[in-house]
């Protein structure tokens, strides 16, 4: 029997993994550096944790089965987990825990980089994707929260979202405990009773998007009935409780002291409620005495995503600007930012509270939003490709490229087998470049160079009214010792 | 039995892990940036692949046993293996593959990041570090080995690494074998005879730091007994033979052309041999061409590191001058980087070879270089701390550090328990603070500020001479309107 050839191996991602090439990569990083250059000026310090934590570290997916949570990507090492982080927070909380003798507290940290998360991945989700936070620990005063979202609206507009593309809209989950105080559904005496019945109200209200007011109305009360015909229980509560959570996420006012005011007869009678309006207010006057009004930030009771995990302050940066969607309808851009305040962070693991707030960009929405606005900064510069007509000049091709890279241009040689011109300039074509130069034994031996102007070559292909081109040849003869200033002049155009 | 208390978990990494803090990030990241943009004016483009990849493949570990090679991060998932990549090079093999048709030939790339090895950690030895890597893809030309050893020089002058503190030493693996074929250990018509003595020789060579010249003739010869007394056989070469190879490793001349001549002797009669001499000749023509003489690239066949997995030009970047070790002794500070061509690195994807030459950049060894230079980039800027004498005047505090970062500077207010305003000093001592500004009810009647200069009171607390910085007071007031200009007057100093 002869022997079975050996199968190649596939070139291929593991599901749900994805490259990423060229602009895709340089984007990404100059907008990552625009906020972290916000966040170290406002004081903020990088930290980079490694990309394994223990899985007793991460907490959230203890393995006490054979296969830990399917939610991460964990495995086992002697006698221990160790898991990819699925969050930057997770880390956060074991630094700020592991050196708090030796952090300062405040600490102010941002963290940019990649997370991994083991899920069905399905079309543009994917498993590995960046995170972008930044965090304060052990401050427990809202001007932490006011820093964090004064910091986010100029990180905003560093990255090129204009002052009016965008808002900061703030909530406070204190002012829903007075709310649920109010209904009934929260006893200050007794937090552990009802609590049942608030985790259907916290979940309805953070459907609100997708069931609209009238699901929500049902879920608050009696139950709801899907499409589908299934039934979901609802939280119980009478047409009075029902119309005090309903004027909660419907409180936004024309002005914001009007808002206030609404969300303060709301609350009427709960302390832990009037503790939050009042955090609200002083939060906008902060904001306020960084001139940031309410064109940027603004108290907004609808934000409800994330008010059962956060403690305090919640803020969302939401983009205001239509782009068309898959379904060629126009709709805002939406969400890009979201954060707010969890005193329970670090807890777990020195069984002391410890106040933190903090925000999370996504990364990946919001460079959506730049490319939709045409404001993504790092594409790579022009390219100048110079050709190989006689393989024996090589070093002076290498020393043209050479010149060009000294005067700040990018330049490159081509290097691939130069027999066949074509292929040279189908890989000048695939590589994008502005120029290409071109000088064989003939422009050798009268001391020029030929330059070719690809893009005015490639727009008086694509049929460009001559008319408009006509002051700009496609190709043009130059004295080689006036290479560098002939590329700049044509790639500076 | 009453319930047993929960542990808590311990904040700590797992073993071989450690987190990166503030310069530690931004010293890092400046190298690498500054790096980057070296490639890309090369015309090399960003690659990133993510993290985890089919172990089928990375290539070198295959999970035939329950538990894969300990040299990596692996794990099962459904019938697929997965695992962290261990370098940079597996996945632009393949990348090389998967993309073919799509990639410009040649394809430049480069990429940085985190890689992880499951390795035993060590003092000092990690389980995650960076790599950062520059390789072309599909350029047979020694061209693109010339291009990739002037690059590093350019790169390593970019991060701050002096000319003249540099040589970038080449050598080619074709010479190797010329010295083989002369020593009768490799006979051209057929290569798979005496593989095993010429791996004896090949790691005997790449011993020779340890073991010295003594050490390796014995290698080449019989064998070799260590101080322990455990014998290692040698490869058997009659002592003609022997001088042959110690020649190849002692042929460098004062100048390129005399070592050449040298090279060209000791492989006389071998096509390979006159085949890399010829390379070499050749690189070194194409580095002059670009202005690189011997005083920064040099033709040295004492490079043996990695003679044996690459397959044409073999290159390595030392540093020249001199650091102290841990044990007190002047050494020079050595390699930094490495690289050479290498043609098998797509053909297990694709069933051909595909020629490709690329340099890896030792990228914690650099930054500890430049460190030792004192030339890292990347430091934070001056931070100004806003302490809070009066916690309802947190708004005018907010309003002072958004003035100081509207002017550029680094700005924060403090914002723990404003109390204790010892605490306050302490926790801007923590941070490093160059300046403290203090403004309480007094200074606010006054329309003044009070500014502390940290860095000339702690000069003076430290018994910095008076004269030196009796110039400069280490506290000074000044008019509100002139915080700014104040500060950055004491942080510009």
């Amino acid at each position: 029997m002869a022997d079975r050839p050996t199968r190649r191996p596939r070139a291929e991602n593991p599901k749900g993994f994805r490259d990423y090439f060229g602009a895709e990569v340089t984007e990404r990083k100059a907008m990552l550096d625009r906020i972290a250059a916000v966040y170290q000026r406002h004081g903020f310090d990088p930290l980079e944790t490694p990309a394994i934590e223990t899985v007793e570290a991460l907490g959230k997916f203890l393995p006490d089965v054979d296969r830990p949570n399917e939610g991460v990507f964990a495995w086992q090492e002697d006698s221990d987990w160790l898991a990819l982080r699925y969050d930057l927070t997770a880390p956060l909380a074991r630094v700020a825990a592991q050196y708090r003798a030796d952090l300062p507290s405040p600490y102010r940290r941002y963290a940019m980089g990649p997370v991994w998360r083991n899920e069905k991945p399905g079309p543009g989700r994917f498993r590995q994707f960046y995170q972008c936070d930044a965090d304060t620990v052990g401050a427990g005063s809202v001007a932490a929260d006011a820093e964090i979202c004064a910091m986010l609206c100029e990180a905003l507009e560093a990255v090129g979202i204009a002052r009016g593309d965008y808002v900061i809209r703030i909530n406070n989950r204190k002012v829903l405990n007075g709310v649920l105080e109010v209904a009934g559904l929260l006893d200050p005496a007794d937090p552990s009773r009802m609590a049942a019945e608030r985790g259907i109200v916290l979940r309805a209200i953070d459907k609100i998007d997708r069931l609209g007011e009238a699901g929500v109305r049902a879920l608050l009360g009696e139950g709801r009935r899907d499409e589908s015909g299934d039934f979901t229980r609802g939280a119980g509560l009478g047409p009075e409780a029902v119309a005090v959570v309903m004027g909660f996420m419907a409180a936004k006012a024309s002005t914001g002291a009007a808002t206030v005011a609404r969300l303060r007869d709301l609350v009427a009678g709960s302390a832990t409620g009037a503790e939050g309006v009042a955090e609200l207010e002083t939060i906008a006057a902060l904001l306020e005495a960084q001139e940031i009004g309410p064109d940027r930030a603004q108290i907004d009771p609808s934000v409800v995503r994330g008010l059962g995990y956060y403690t305090g302050p919640v803020f969302e940066a939401e983009l205001t600007f239509e782009v068309t969607d898959e379904k060629g309808r126009r709709q805002q851009f939406g969400s890009v930012a979201g954060g707010g305040r969890y005193d329970d962070l670090v807890e777990r693991f020195i069984g002391q509270k410890v106040p933190a707030t903090g925000v999370s960009i996504g990364v990946d929405r919001l460079l959506a939003a730049l490319r939709a606005r045409g404001t993504a900064a790092g594409a790579a510069e022009p390219l100048a490709v110079v050709t190989v007509m006689d393989r024996e000049r090589m070093a002076d091709y290498m020393k043209m490229a050479a010149e060009l890279r000294a005067a700040g241009l990018r330049a490159e040689v081509y290097l691939g087998n130069p027999k066949n011109f074509g292929n040279q300039m189908k890989y000048a074509d695939r590589r994008g470049a502005a120029v290409a130069i071109i000088a064989g034994s003939d422009e050798a031996a009268r001391d020029v160079v030929q330059i070719k102007d690809l893009v005015a070559g490639a727009a008086i292909a694509a049929g460009a009214s001559l008319e408009d081109w006509k002051a700009r040849p496609a190709q043009i003869e130059v004295a080689r010792a006036d290479l560098v200033a002939a590329v700049r002049r044509i790639i500076g155009r």
